[in-house]
């Protein structure tokens, strides 16, 4: 048994350069702000911190986010069409808990994030994989699968999806996939159920416009969250969707005997995000990010010329193909002779596939250290 | 359309003396010591703060209360059988979703905390009351019920159970139905679910053993809350239970994903309670609140003499029994009358039975008020 428990997830070996962890950096996150933060807002909110709050979460924070999200996606929204989350585990959890039951087909793409898998997987839920490429989920190839579903009699549930640089691969759904999709999702009666936390990492140009911002009302849930742009520990995130779908979560027994989400915490981020300093927050990681994408995806195309990879535009990873022959879980145990690490890509299929690729997260560490890592993979492909 | 989303559940009618709200009040919320708190915290734990939490929770809060738990209630406790939660709404939310299905039967007290029931009907559970009297829960019956629910093949999930200053009763299961209850459910093979979050706020006595302190391991989940002994806005608790069961849920998807719950927030309680401003907060609470306690029940028993009430020895409630002929539903129309409001007693159990008893929380307002709120219930009732 240990001493004590432990602190935070991440855990890292000394000497181990491990791609494998897709967190912020731990120097980035803006720690003395949030004691700035929590200054503005006790003069402002008082007692109102400590309450019991609000459903749907802390009316400061919705009206940020409210404006925020109008102004920044150029799709108007009413009050009963936004509602916070404890992030979008927790929000992924609480669609599952209202929108689905035990026994319901969902859908994911495949490639998808391994853990958005567990949680639908903790509901019970049959979770089937639709086909990518590197635009994203492909379309046709959906309407195929809905159509196949259909003659078993299943209609799934949802399709969860990252649509906007994509955990684990980093593409972006192309606008016409964008477009198709939302057609498909109307014509199906398919709910989409978007994961949108990556948004505000876009390094080259703005982010592409969300599912949500194009569909129909009612077509897309859309999980937004500021677990990468601002800090993970904080446990905040938003949900907009058609005014019934989020107030059935809103107004659930859950917020009525407990009030809305992590109020403490969302008073604090309000007064962060009204002194501007989340928009700060948010430029200086684009800055610091997009240099440690370029760094690691010239090192790998130095160090690994047989390695096939697209350049992310955003997000926090590198999916990068090696040659057919290699499978990529077997590979970690030569990584760890060379003290790197990443995830193998079969981690982020349903079905249990071998894969030739694998993630690689360029988040956590400074330049220098990932062409370490590219030259370490090297080492541990070529040997 | 609001201008602005509320901020808080909390909604005073001015003029109105509104004792329907089982909350702290605001006054008594230690919102300066947050900000003590917070310096404390970031100095010794820096960015560790906003990192992705440890599963089962933060390190330093699950450390302070592993140690409290066992010294408060003699009972040993390995690390794996404690874990937090976001509050005992949170926590009963997360066992719905990962000990029950849609259509499991599971039993509650009659009269029981309205809201838990609505947390477990979005579960889509088959909830059943058990009968209580002024001991609280009357574990003979609860035997019968268990009897005849198998005698039609159903068996509970688990029992749903406030047994210490009861919410609304404000009554505390004797010492011999505690071990009645105890042998009963571990027979039976039922798991208890203890609502534990009033445990902190004894006025007379320090409170019964904890349900889960009594039982032989995983029989009894016990939740625990800073939520009335500190402050509902942090949506902070936590589990003890079998080393099993607390890994279902600290290590289920969610956590995996997300990290801890509220950990930012867990962080900043860590420091707070360390500092010993927890021990020093229960201190203040008990003694404000007794005192409002006594100020309630004399105010009831001198204005209203054919009231019929136990004085509770902990926790924020009054639990009023009018003469039979009155039924406290409609009631309520003439009490707005007179300015003066609480929750009917049919509110709290689930067989939408008529009663002629009231639930009055005596946690928000000063001594005065709650005797000038007698004076308006008399009325309401003599008119």
């Amino acid at each position: 048994m240990p001493n004590s428990f432990p602190t935070v997830q991440l855990a890292l070996k000394p000497g181990v350069i491990d791609l494998a962890w897709g967190q912020p950096d731990p120097q980035l996150l803006s720690v003395a702000n949030m004691q700035r933060a929590l200054d503005l807002a006790q003069k402002q909110f008082g007692a109102d911190m400590l309450a019991y709050g609000a459903d749907a979460g802390a009316g400061p924070l919705l009206d940020y986010l409210w404006r925020r999200v109008q102004e920044r996606e150029g799709r108007a929204l009413t009050h009963e069409q936004i509602m916070l989350t404890g992030g979008n585990s927790d929000a992924l959890d609480q669609i599952c808990a209202h929108f689905t039951k035990p026994g319901d087909t969902v859908l994911v793409e495949a490639p998808t994030y391994h853990l958005a898998v567990r949680i639908l997987r903790d509901h019970h839920l049959d979770v089937i994989p639709a086909p990518t490429d590197a635009d994203g989920l492909r379309v046709n190839a959906l309407q195929e699968l809905l159509a196949e579903l259909k003659r078993v009699g299943k209609h799934p549930k949802f399709l969860y999806i990252i649509p906007t640089f994509h955990n684990p691969t980093g593409a972006s759904l192309s606008a016409g996939r964008r477009r198709g999709l939302v057609k498909v999702a109307e014509t199906e009666r398919l709910l989409i159920v978007e994961d949108d936390v990556y948004r505000e990492l876009a390094y080259d140009a703005p982010a592409p416009p969300s599912l949500w911002s194009l569909a129909p009302d009612g077509v897309a849930l859309r999980m937004g969250s500021f677990a990468k742009s601002l800090a993970p520990g904080l446990r905040l995130g938003w949900l907009t969707g058609k005014a019934e779908q989020i107030q059935r979560l809103a107004l659930g027994g859950l917020r009525d005997s407990g009030g809305g989400v992590n109020h403490f915490t969302a008073m604090l981020v309000a007064a962060f995000c009204e002194a501007g300093m989340y928009d700060a927050q948010i430029a200086t990681l684009r800055a610091t990010y997009r240099e440690r994408r370029d760094a690691l995806c010239d090192a790998i195309a130095r160090f690994m010329p047989a390695a096939a990879f697209e350049k992310p535009g955003g997000g926090f990873f590198l999916w990068v193909n090696l040659p057919e022959t290699i499978d990529t879980q077997t590979l970690r145990a030569r990584a760890a002779e060379y003290n790197v690490d990443f995830i193998h890509g079969a981690r982020f299929f349903t079905d249990g596939r071998a894969s030739n690729a694998l993630r690689l997260a360029f988040s956590l560490y400074p330049p220098e250290e990932l062409q370490e890592a590219a030259r370490r993979l090297r080492k541990t492909i070529v040997t």
